[in-house]
């Protein structure tokens, strides 16, 4: 029995098992069979990597990576020294960017340069605006630099202040004070002074509302021969004259404000429009550039105090005098006719090497989708505010976004990071990198993103964008701490400050020009953002008063702007995540039905101000309305088809995302808008008569313009009409199914 | 022991049942992590469809599918009455192949309408050329209409020989001849007979050779008051003059060639360069459309003879004589020399509706992918040949390929199909279309695939294209079974009767103009093919001898030159190959080294052309030579890349072919050719002395043209040299790896 029971014992025990290995058998086939094969064919489709979703908590980490002070820290660094394009400290900086992002763990970081006309003062002989007397000996001459009013401005290498590509010479002639140089401002003395002659003369303008170029632009079409530009008290100081720099923020009387006179539609270097700067470039001659051909030269209100309070003639008008304590007349000329004004400038051009440097953080699912963060790097003086706080705030961002890659987190998209060359000169490293690499960006490129300035001010955060990134920068924002309140976001307080004129959304204005971002958005029609914070637009001046002085320094920031740089982190922070929701995000999260919105208020803007007149030129608005109302109802229906759309879908979900990326690029136009063929945008632009400003649909506002003393424009009106409703037709078309 | 065995055995039982559970268990959890799970993570990556190779059998149920007889039919329907642009007979020729298509089962067919400028002698009052005696009466005129020979061609609506766009007008000169009217029958005008004043007199010019809008714009410039342009024996008719249509396939006397004489760097409707020609377009002045001023008409050569036989003056240079059997002399004027001609030319420009079809069938995976192929609809009478030869065969592959939906297949890219409008007026249904949808075109096209004339001769299989579609089409014609022997393929025959020059492929020729493939490669840079089956060149003629005329009638097909329609099935079947292979491939067929091949030999032909003339001027190739020599090394990089790659990832596979499609597209320069802005390719562009052929580097061979006579024009050659090297750098910067 023993044996038996033994052989019956081992016969169950080999029955179990052999029961073990049969269950076994069986269970790895429905193991096999019910649980994968089955998910996987049926109720998952395959996507992989593209269908999913974000990690959630990537906003967290890097928001908490980043530091006020580390920022403040860079912001220190940069601003040791001056770094002027063109110059040793700008390639140095460079260098120090490219090695800091490969040392942080960008997949790359490489520097492009670009051969451009550039422009300085003449090393030997100073540029000198004087008052001669009556003998034509020197009564009074102009500063020839700033003075130093603390250490940090007492150094070598301090550009003195010029104007850039200003015409040379040596005149001398009559003053007329001409306000603002706006063409407002000239209209204005044309009704009030018909019998005022102001060919031959030496303009003084003020500096403030528009672009400065678009002031020696202005002058040199009146007949001036020469323009001097200062700051007034009244844009630039405070009411109490010794409340300025460096005891608060605001301009002291010698300083004055540095910057470019490039007016043209393509800026760039000058001598190479459309095409990079490159060895082999064709360079046209630098006569035929869009350059000023009067000299033009900057100065303080210590110096312009000097010219204005014996300028004769009449009174000025009502709103034109500032606040240097003189009665402001119009001239021409002084109470001692015998005076003359003599302005001996030899600003000159000449070609250098400019420097951008681009890093890249490689997506991991689409690595050839690109958001493009960027702010320039070059700097008047030591570009305290402009553009260094920028700057500083970049290399705290991208050292975080390298810790999170050195953490094993990579983005789905790539993020370029653009560090910009001579932006000072006009925009010319970032408008020569497009030129180079047009084709890529042009196909790949989901949204450029720029801080400029970081901070310019302690009011409040604001952003100038494209419409398709409105609800993107509402949603960064409401996820960011304010710097003021730590019970509230940034949007909270955006929105508390910049109370909107209608509906419940802080308002977000158009791009104007003014920074790195046009040659993306008005040449290859990317969808561009711009972001800073800054002052109180209550106190009703321009810029920041020391807006390229020599006191633009970190002691400015940290005493007035931003003490502990956390304007400046949230600044920051923004940018981060709003690159990062970007970059992301599976479905691109632009909002083309706020685009709509934009469109149709546009047009009802242009009607208010244009359709009766036009009415009586037979055009209509029949085909732009028509248009406009396509467009909002492909918008309304695109939207509903990407709500309502499962992700499961690899090539859907890029098919969806291109179609987001070609709306905007639907608005360019290769033919370029009337007289201005580098800007491609029909339905933004630079206003023809302020670069800084925005103008919506450009190509008619221009043509608009005095259409009553030029009657040949309306042809342009009416070709611009069909040129708006068919690019607004054809974006339509874009978010159509791709059924014809 | 029974209880206790029972128990036991119980016990083993239970054991065995538990050791079954635990084992299924086991097997179940072994069976989902150890073959599902790690197949779908590690093994095969989630792709689905989209790294589905396409099914192997396609080719042949499609061309199983055609039959010869079919295509035969659809022509004899398409050609029973004329089918002139703007006529009803359009109309219903674009409705009946929208019906058939919707019929055939593709996903949607729709006509697309243009309201554009078109061209009609006037059915009031004849054109007249007639020859005037010395008192002024008229002694001959020239033929109306051409002489009905079958009664095929004795049908309404017939409209009589013109040349569109001619200017009008009632004129009498003396008459010139001046043989094809190309700038070197010119330039041996001047050479030769210095003395002749060429300014003021009528010119008679033979057809053939260059494009007749040329023609028109050399005689203009020289100072011709009219140009008549017949068909010489010598270029389409026998030498025995009686063996002629309907006996043979050559032109008779009474036979003339219709035509347009628009040249334009835009084509399209004259009057909306740039933009669709929709209700709401801005419509230029005809005045300002660049169209002749002078009346222009063309004739047979029985009436021709009549004036070239009496013509006094010098003899013809050798290669300027016909073969009309009379002695060709220069004139001016006649041996009678108060003869004169008269010319009064009703001819008028007209706007009326053009309409395209489009054809779609959406791609199962890529649907946002366009294959588009195309072939134009109207006909000046009965286009046997030009285009309803295509057109026919257009109908059979759209019915077969309808026939393989319905079976289930589906392309994983869309399939386009274009029935243009007005072809024969300069292009211009297919180039308002792409202006209309020019964003989404742009965006998505992979590329256009064009047979106009599917077979004007029956001498072999022919291609024209851009160099990235070479081994497509190639690959294609080694597909398909030659109509000529049944052993070979057409391939084989092409390379037969077509021996290469130097390699040991049959070749390829540049695009040049002459259809519709034009706006695609040249406006936004799709690569593009045009396919046939033609005559032998060895008969030195300029076309098939009939072209344009009366006599393009199914019967002069079915009679002399594709008696079976299996050459016509041949070229349809090449066609639908290669679009079926753009369209199915997982990695689009296109090869980009055949373009840095291409490249190379431009550049060395360029070299060869101009580089010692151009090293005078301080112009040296280094850039362009660098940057070909990129582009070769980009793209074998790029195609190791590709071959290497495995197909298991769907965002992978979409980022290669993007940029693919990117190549040829980053040629597209949107400031276009010098003077001439809308043909925006900058390596190929139709010749600026002939619009039917192709010109490499069209900037430069432009500029470089009797250089020596406008020294101005070295300026331009530098800045196309610059752009040349930019483009091809750029294009090469779009096979790079992602990584900036």
């Amino acid at each position: 029995m023993a044996s038996s029971h033994h052989a019956s014992s081992r016969k169950y025990i080999a029955l179990s098992a052999l029961a073990l290995l049969f269950g076994l058998l069986i269970g790895v086939v429905i193991g096999y069979f019910a649980f994968s094969r089955g998910t996987e064919t049926v109720t998952v489709p395959s996507c992989g990597d593209a269908c999913q979703e974000p990690d959630p908590d990537i906003f967290n980490k890097l928001v908490n990576e980043m530091k006020a002070s580390n920022i403040g820290d860079y912001l220190r660094k940069l601003t040791s020294v001056p770094h002027l394009a063109g110059t040793p400290m700008d390639l140095e900086n460079a260098e120090y960017v490219r090695d800091e992002w490969i040392k942080y763990g960008l997949d790359s970081a490489k520097i492009y340069s670009y051969d451009v006309l550039l422009s300085y003062p003449d090393s030997n002989e100073h540029n000198l605006v004087q008052l001669l007397d009556e003998h034509g000996n020197i009564n009074f001459t102009c500063a020839i630099e700033e003075q130093g009013l603390r250490d940090d401005e007492k150094v070598e290498n301090i550009v003195n202040p010029f104007n850039a590509y200003s015409g040379t010479g040596n005149i001398t002639g009559d003053l007329v004070y001409v306000n603002y140089a706006r063409v407002e401002d000239f209209d204005e003395l044309e009704e009030y002074y018909p019998d005022l002659n102001l060919t031959g003369k030496i303009f003084i303008a003020r500096y403030g509302k528009i672009f400065r170029g678009n002031k020696a632009l202005h002058s040199e079409q009146r007949g001036a021969i020469g323009l001097i530009i200062y700051s007034d008290p009244a844009d630039y100081a405070s009411d109490d004259a010794t409340d300025v720099y460096p005891d608060a923020w605001w301009l002291p009387g010698t300083g004055a404000q540095r910057g470019n006179l490039h007016v043209s539609d393509h800026k760039g270097d000058p001598l190479t429009p459309g095409y990079p700067a490159k060895d082999y470039a064709y360079r046209s001659q630098v006569e035929d550039a869009p350059l000023p051909n009067i000299p033009v030269h900057p100065i303080g209100y210590d110096d312009a105090k000097m010219f204005l309070r014996e300028l004769s003639g009449d009174i000025v008008p009502s709103g034109w005098a500032g606040d240097l304590g003189v009665t402001y007349r119009i001239g021409p000329g002084f109470n001692n006719a015998n005076r003359k004004v003599n302005m001996d400038i030899h600003t000159r051009n000449e070609q250098r090497m400019t420097h951008n440097v681009i890093g890249f953080i490689e997506g991991a699912v689409e690595p050839d989708r690109y958001i493009i963060l960027g702010n320039h790097r070059d700097a008047w003086v030591f570009g305290g505010v402009d553009p260094s706080s920028g700057t500083a705030g970049m290399m705290e961002l991208t050292r975080a976004f390298g810790k999170l890659l050195k953490e094993g987190w990579r983005p789905r998209r790539s993020l370029v990071f653009g560090s910009w060359g001579a932006e000072e000169y006009g925009l010319i490293g970032s408008t020569e990198w497009v030129e180079e690499f047009v084709q890529n960006l042009a196909a790949r490129t989901v949204a450029y993103l720029n801080v400029d300035i970081a901070t310019s001010g302690d009011f409040t955060f604001v952003a100038k964008s494209t419409p398709l990134l409105y609800e993107a920068i509402y949603s960064a924002t409401k996820k960011v701490t304010s710097p003021e309140d730590s019970s509230k976001s940034v949007y909270d307080v955006w929105l508390e400050r910049y109370p909107p004129d209608s509906g419940d959304l802080p308002p977000i204005s158009s791009l104007g020009s003014g920074s790195d971002f046009a040659p993306f958005t008005y040449r290859i029609g990317v969808p561009a953002a711009d972001l800073r914070y800054r002052h109180n637009p209550g106190l009703g001046i321009s810029s920041y008063p020391v807006y390229h002085s020599v006191y633009e320094t970190y002691y400015l920031v940290e005493a007035f702007i931003d003490p502990e740089f956390n304007r400046n982190l949230a600044v920051t922070s923004v940018w981060g995540e709003l690159a990062r929701d970007l970059a992301d995000s599976i479905i691109i999260p632009f909002n083309c039905k706020d685009y709509a919105e934009q469109i149709q208020l546009a047009v009802e803007d242009l009607k208010s101000k244009f359709e009766s007149e036009m009415r009586n030129e037979g055009i209509h608005f029949d085909a732009v309305d028509s248009a406009a109302a396509n467009f909002t109802s492909a918008a309304t229906s695109f939207h509903q088809r990407i709500a309502s759309m499962e992700l499961n879908d690899a090539m859907k979900i890029r098919r969806i995302n291109d179609q987001l990326m070609s709306v905007e690029r639907a608005f360019i136009d290769p033919l370029g808008l009337p007289s201005r063929r580098f800007l491609r945008h029909v339905l933004f632009a630079p206003s023809v008569t302020n670069y800084y400003a925005g103008s919506a649909f450009p190509g008619i506002q221009d043509a608009m313009y005095k259409i009553n003393e030029n009657l040949d424009q309306w042809d342009t009106v009416k070709q611009q009409m069909a040129v708006i409703a068919f690019c607004i037709q054809s974006a339509a078309s874009t978010m159509m199914d791709v059924v014809l």
